[in-house]
């Protein structure tokens, strides 16, 4: 046959290497191509209908089909399609800038773009490093910490970050010197599991005893989620973030809160650091800054971290497409129409609906629990709601991989089943949606883990 | 004033981070901005034009302003702004893969789309590293060699392959066991500088003589670029590229053609391997994809590389923006522009004139040499010709950063003066340039580089 008579499911086949899947499923059946977006709803190639679950991937904030975004593309590449911003800015860049810091917490004033949220923690880990050695401090301040399952990236550096051992081990060694700590999991606390606010305190107190442990000379920042993704929606406890800034405070480590998914209403509000009101030194932001329409991130600095650099230094990072000028055109963009139907207020107004409704699912055995807060929520699987019993391997391939995985996407909802920890069923909705698609996604997940329960 | 009325140039200083920037200069300097781009030229805020003879940065090969890209990225946007390639396919990729592989030398068949050229190189370390686990290689087969001066990107494990010592220094540790070879540079050969043949094979040995030192089960690949930019475009010596293959397969090492640069056209064809007539197992690209106009790159893998990861393995690798949707339609509009305009045909019919018109500054004192191949020159500066004094550190500040790269963008050129190794100027015009445009580059230079004879 040829191409234009082969279903794109099909010809998928030939010659794509699709990001962190298994091919061996694809001898037999089609690749799933998805054609079109319209609202909180994306399309297949046959024309079935699904329920974006994900945004994208924690990404498409106000839908998808919007055409202020089209035309804005559209604009900016006939003017100018492309220029870096090595030592020359464009006029994008400039206009989102702007907007961007006037809205940070503190004094993160000063934007350095870059293409991906990847880039964006990349760029502020090698800042953290080179600001030390140009603020005189000792050479080997360049340690990093970062939390358990915590997912900052994939390129060497931000892999070094992240904390699931599943993708780094075939990658060793990476960037030697990052250093893992406890995350807020309280529905698996190992301490604390009766007091919320002891627990929290006792995981900020593990990131201090790590910097001790490791010598504050020789840590440079702290990288942490507002309210970690991996493992399924870990919210800080009620002053978690503030002891972290004093413990960073008191040993001259700059903090990090990488809002790569957190930032641009995913928690109701611009910055994460906002709804948990802390101040960062550093804010790393991407996917929800262009609603994913453009790939775009940025590392948004406390104006002091620039200052070595305006005295004859340069922070000698860059890249070709940090800051694409049609990126920057995209954000500002969708930055407006967040802003004109005041989706961050939508958020807050309809959350709480939100966890009600995935509450519902309380009742259903394989339900260990639902957590998250915003548009952004995870539920745990269990075998024992009272043990707290998780999967096996062989439970995840069959039960999760086997069968949750196909049926919620059968069922016309697309999100993640996800076991690089415990099972966990991710949720992260565009901010557009409303009680209806709530209900759409109780329903649809109520029918496949009733069954998913039979089959375990 | 607000910010309405202040100009672009002076609102830029408040909030950008400029990559790869010194920023003290603008203290009392406002910052150039480009607002305008049309065919080879950009324009600035004042409406000043300036040939655009670096491509934006290598990577505007169809010109500014093109209708057609403006149009595929508005029609894509529309119909699907965003999704990933996380287990599911879109119709660009799809569509983009088939085109990419129809041209590709050898078995290299397969597609795994990024977002940068740093981001492919990261994926082909990546890659070489996981590969070899998977096939019961010694599981300390993950070393990489590349060349001394060779840029390869810069986030931490593309850092650790780039061989620009000023650039690393500030953020070791890197991703160790990262092995540096020397360059082609046959103006400054430190052996058989009357041969380049043998200059060539001994290059090449140096490789194997890596290998070696280092223990060929620990060695899983070799980053080359077939024509190196950094140092001022070292072309491959007839013969080394042949030789280097026949080293990689006697000691099982992949071989990857870095190609961010020369792939699409930059050397008058595809890729540098059909320019040099050799077959790596890997190919890495970006820029000339899609001309600039969207951020995208790939990592084009032999066949062979993946068939591991069809027998239930997982390439455990990944990225959000990877595969853009609105970028695959971008790259597949600008791939058509070129074939439509047979750019490739055109940069070849025209090449021996552009380097004729650049080899005319030899007649200049300080033009100690002209090298480079296609649409890609350097132009090495020197303070005696006979000797090949170079500049002084002093000199680089006061003669290249002081005079020649301001007075290149007065005089409307805007290139690139890079003292990141001996002082060069870096020549990469669209490939829609001809012989008008070659002669403005070359009037502009006569007159700067005189002035700068002066200064020295």
């Amino acid at each position: 046959m040829t191409a234009s008579t082969r279903s794109l499911g099909d010809r998928a086949r030939d010659h794509l290497w699709l990001h962190f899947t298994d091919h061996s499923g694809f001898t037999s059946a089609e690749v799933p191509v998805i054609v079109r977006g319209e609202g909180p709803y994306v399309y297949d190639e046959r024309g079935k209908r699904y329920f974006d679950g994900l945004a994208g991937l924690f990404a498409v904030q106000v839908g998808h089909g919007r055409e202020e975004l089209a035309e804005a593309a559209a604009r900016q590449t006939r003017k100018l399609g492309y220029f870096p911003l090595w030592s020359y800015a464009h006029e994008g860049a400039v206009e989102l800038a702007e907007r961007i810091t006037s809205r940070t917490p503190g004094d993160l004033d000063r934007v350095f773009f870059t293409v991906s949220g990847g880039e964006a923690v990349e760029t502020a880990w090698k800042l953290a490093k080179q600001y030390f050695k140009k603020t005189g401090k000792p050479p080997g301040k360049h340690k990093v910490i970062s939390r358990s399952l915590a997912y900052h990236g994939t390129s060497q550096g931000a892999l070094s970050l992240t904390g699931i051992p599943g993708i780094k081990q075939d990658f060793e060694p990476l960037v030697p010197s990052s250093i893992k700590v406890p995350n807020t999991n309280f529905y698996r606390a190992p301490v604390h599991a009766d007091d919320y606010e002891r627990f929290g305190e006792w995981a900020a107190e593990e990131i201090g005893r790590a910097i001790e442990r490791e010598g504050p000379d020789t840590v440079a920042a702290v990288f942490l989620e507002p309210l970690q993704n991996t493992g399924g929606c870990f919210p800080p406890p009620p002053g978690y973030w503030q002891r972290v800034r004093e413990i960073c405070d008191a040993h001259d480590v700059l903090l990090v809160s990488d809002e790569v998914i957190c930032a641009f209403g995913r928690l109701g509000h611009e910055f994460g650091a906002h709804r948990y009101d802390y101040r960062p030194d550093i804010i790393t932001v991407a996917k929800g800054l262009t609603s994913g329409y453009a790939p775009m991130g940025a590392m948004i600095a406390d104006e002091r971290l620039m200052e070595p650099f305006t005295r004859g230094s340069t922070f000698t990072n860059g890249s070709t497409y940090g800051g694409h000028p049609v990126s920057c055109a995209v954000a500002l963009a969708n930055l407006e129409v967040i802003d004109a139907e005041d989706l961050y207020g939508h958020v807050r107004a309809n959350e709480a609906n939100f966890r009600t409704t995935l509450e519902k699912l309380r009742d259903l055995p394989i339900v260990g629990d639902v957590r998250g807060a915003g548009y952004f929520y995870g539920i745990e699987l269990v075998k024992d709601k009272a043990t707290k019993e998780t999967f096996t391997p062989a439970d995840a391939e069959r039960v999760l991989r086997g069968h949750v995985s196909p049926a919620l996407f059968e069922a016309g909802l697309f999100c993640r089943a996800d076991d690089r920890a415990e099972p966990v069923i991710q949720l992260s909705p565009p901010l557009i949606s409303g009680q209806e698609h709530f209900d759409e996604i109780e329903q649809v997940l109520r029918s496949v883990l009733t069954e998913a329960w039979r089959l375990l």
